[in-house]
């Protein structure tokens, strides 16, 4: 299928086969409102709706649901309602003989470029938990915080470890951050310390908003689960690691964390990855009946898409690679991790966010976090041949996260997730 | 002070000294909105407002901030909003020749029976972290789960631990939770197995609620955090131990704790609190510079407040004594526990809830658990003479806890905090 409505080169993240959703406003609109991204524009949901291009759709009080500044009212909707949201646009971008194109002629009527729109967060986030569904992620941090024999936990190959992280300090790609200060034990036969962070991070993950959610003490089942999911972000689960490794015994990550988590701004639907869906690696021991695949969901639970994380470090003004990675590479699929999260009745709210928990491979250049590529700060990474090197992230590096599915001739892409660490406040202390 | 507007018992959670704020709703008012106790009867905030009482207050448009249905709003607002508005009320509740007090007349008019009023959640609540702020209860714990040599972690005494927790769950009490299932591990030889949780436990917690919130990036100061906490209620932190056990290692609770959390539905304010300081245990070592208490502040950071939890086991219909503590054993203070969270730049919004951690005391009978009491079910604990024992909450048994500071001749109270257990459902797993 082809774009016919605005040219969308091959390259592009936000092909017809794509149309990923998210929150934006202009000089003009200042209010925020919905939009959809293809090629390098932004299609406004809210003048489509008025258009009456959603006008047939059962369950979707158009106007009214695009007409919004979250996302949150059309993930409670469910599949039907997106799968036929998602058939109108292609329809709409395509064929030159639909209605509402004939009304709307030129792409200036119901479009703005992407650079000309500001983005926000794309839904009010109720809760937000954050996975571990990595095993060489979990190994590999595993082994450098309690050492090798005690770097995967028992647990581990069970079930989908997960924690609760922290929704008001989840902010959108391009807002700039603070370095943290705060309690850290360098040396454990001395007292700790207070200061900033010297042992900043990123963490390459990609996040999944629930759809339709579930009353408190009822759980969802694989399938069920499966459904529910609306679509995906990349993250980038910003860590203070000395923070982190002096507070997190025994009820885990918490200052270490909560400083801010930075999310791409378009959510790629499933719909839209459905394509690219690829075996998840095979999980031995298998996992409890409710964990399982049942024979009516798709067999292969993981998504083929390509992970990049690049930095541009202070000073310089071209970004160096640091991780290329795949979600394939994830242990536990996005369905289990949802299945698991409400199999005790916990009840999960329209726009509540899941992240993955850092996708590190097998390759050291699959690496998703300094923590991993430095080993803990043992070794210095080169940037390119740039003659720069890295241990932990410096004050003023840009870090961006990129990722994308390739089809035959077009992507399913997330655009950007990009972020700038600011020096830390001198707080006096 | 007296109030003189509706009779008010000695021993009524609600005295004038009170006026706890919550939201309710009734047969004939179904929307829920803002009311304030005062002995048996629950004023409506709404209708004072309408009726000018508040209409001299600077920053405070009544009407509006008391016609939502929930308290997010007024806890925005600041200490000189609430001082002054519980002063208006106090004003009308006892002052003959109050002006809407001659205007109202009779009760009825702005007030209805509490028995009549249908509590919900105070507020809507956009995070919720839990602290573990008692060192006897982290200590019995400890103990239980890694042994009397890793009991109390080297952070314990550095810092107030404390982890996110599930906000979607949290639920008013009154309202029915059903035990979750999940994975266990009873048998550490064995593979882990699937059920309904065996070890169902309460947690005596009391919670703050966060008024004004502080930008992403800009940390509070304990001074700070001591003039942004705008009240408490008593909350029940359900827990399944096995799961919590089984699951918490690296990453913290989990499953074992967001099947449900139990809160007091009146929200008893700081100011009236105020009088109820009491010294919090001492210090050793000295906290670093940030957690400290300035000259500024009150010296003291705890108060005295006497918690109850008493069970009605199934098939009985009487009460039995579980815990007697008091909030004065508490080893991190309400602020310092507010100044840590935000130490970071952590973003708190108005609204959000804090929980303190089980608040054991020193002694058997002050142990706020099951956990603790059945000392991890290795022996009964008898309820009363009733011939009765438990070692865990079994179905349909309800678990109620109460607590109340003891003026003059007067108390100031937080009404119930009251939740029963249904049985599992039958998942088929």
């Amino acid at each position: 299928m082809k774009c016919t409505f605005v040219d969308v080169a091959p390259e592009s993240d936000f092909s017809i086969q794509n149309l990923p959703y998210g929150i934006y406003s202009t000089a003009d609109a200042a209010e925020p409102h919905v939009g959809v991204a293809i090629g390098s524009h932004v299609l406004d949901m809210g003048a489509l709706a008025r258009l009456g291009l959603f006008g047939g759709i059962a369950g979707l009080d158009a106007e009214r649901v695009f007409g919004q500044p979250q996302l949150n009212e059309f993930m409670s909707l469910g599949r039907p309602v997106w799968r036929a949201v998602r058939l109108a646009l292609q329809s709409f971008l395509s064929d030159g003989e639909n209605a509402t194109r004939r009304q709307v002629g030129s792409v200036g009527a119901v479009a703005v470029p992407l650079s000309a729109a500001r983005m926000h967060l794309p839904a009010s986030i109720g809760d937000y938990t954050d996975f571990y569904a990595s095993r060489e992620h979990a190994t590999n941090v595993g082994t450098m915080f309690r050492g090798k024999d005690n770097a995967l936990m028992p647990n581990w190959t069970h079930l989908p470890v997960g924690y609760h992280g922290r929704a008001s300090s989840i902010v959108v790609s391009g807002t700039a951050l603070r370095r943290p200060s705060g309690q850290r034990r360098p040396d454990p036969a001395r007292p700790p310390v207070f200061g900033p962070s010297a042992r900043l991070d990123y963490e390459l993950e990609a996040a999944f908003f629930v759809g339709p959610g579930n009353a408190l003490g009822t759980p969802l089942s694989v399938e069920q689960a499966e459904e529910r999911i609306f679509g995906m972000v990349l993250m980038n689960d910003w860590s203070a690691r000395d923070i982190q490794a002096w507070e997190y015994v025994p009820l885990g990550p918490f200052l270490g964390k909560n400083f801010g988590t930075t999310i791409s701004p378009w959510v790629v639907t499933m719909d839209a990855l459905e394509p690219f869906r690829a075996p998840q690696p095979a999980q031995d021991p298998e996992p409890l009946p409710y964990l399982r695949t049942p024979p009516s969901a798709p067999a292969h639970g993981g998504y083929d898409i390509s992970l990049s994380v690049d930095i541009k470090p202070s000073g310089r003004d071209e970004f160096f690679p640091l991780t290329r990675s795949n979600l394939k590479h994830m242990y536990w699929s996005l369905r289990q991790q949802l299945a698991h999260h409400a199999i005790n009745g916990c009840n999960m709210r329209p726009g509540d966010l899941c992240g993955t928990g850092t996708i590190s491979g097998p390759t050291d250049e699959s690496f998703g976090s300094m923590l991993e590529l430095s080993w803990s700060g043992q070794k210095d990474v080169p940037l390119g041949d740039s003659g720069v090197t890295r241990k932990f992230i410096e004050d003023n590096d840009v870090v961006r996260i990129t990722g994308s599915c390739q089809g035959d001739g077009f992507r399913v892409g997330f655009g950007e997730c990009i972020g700038q660490v600011l020096p830390a406040l001198d707080l006096g202390l």
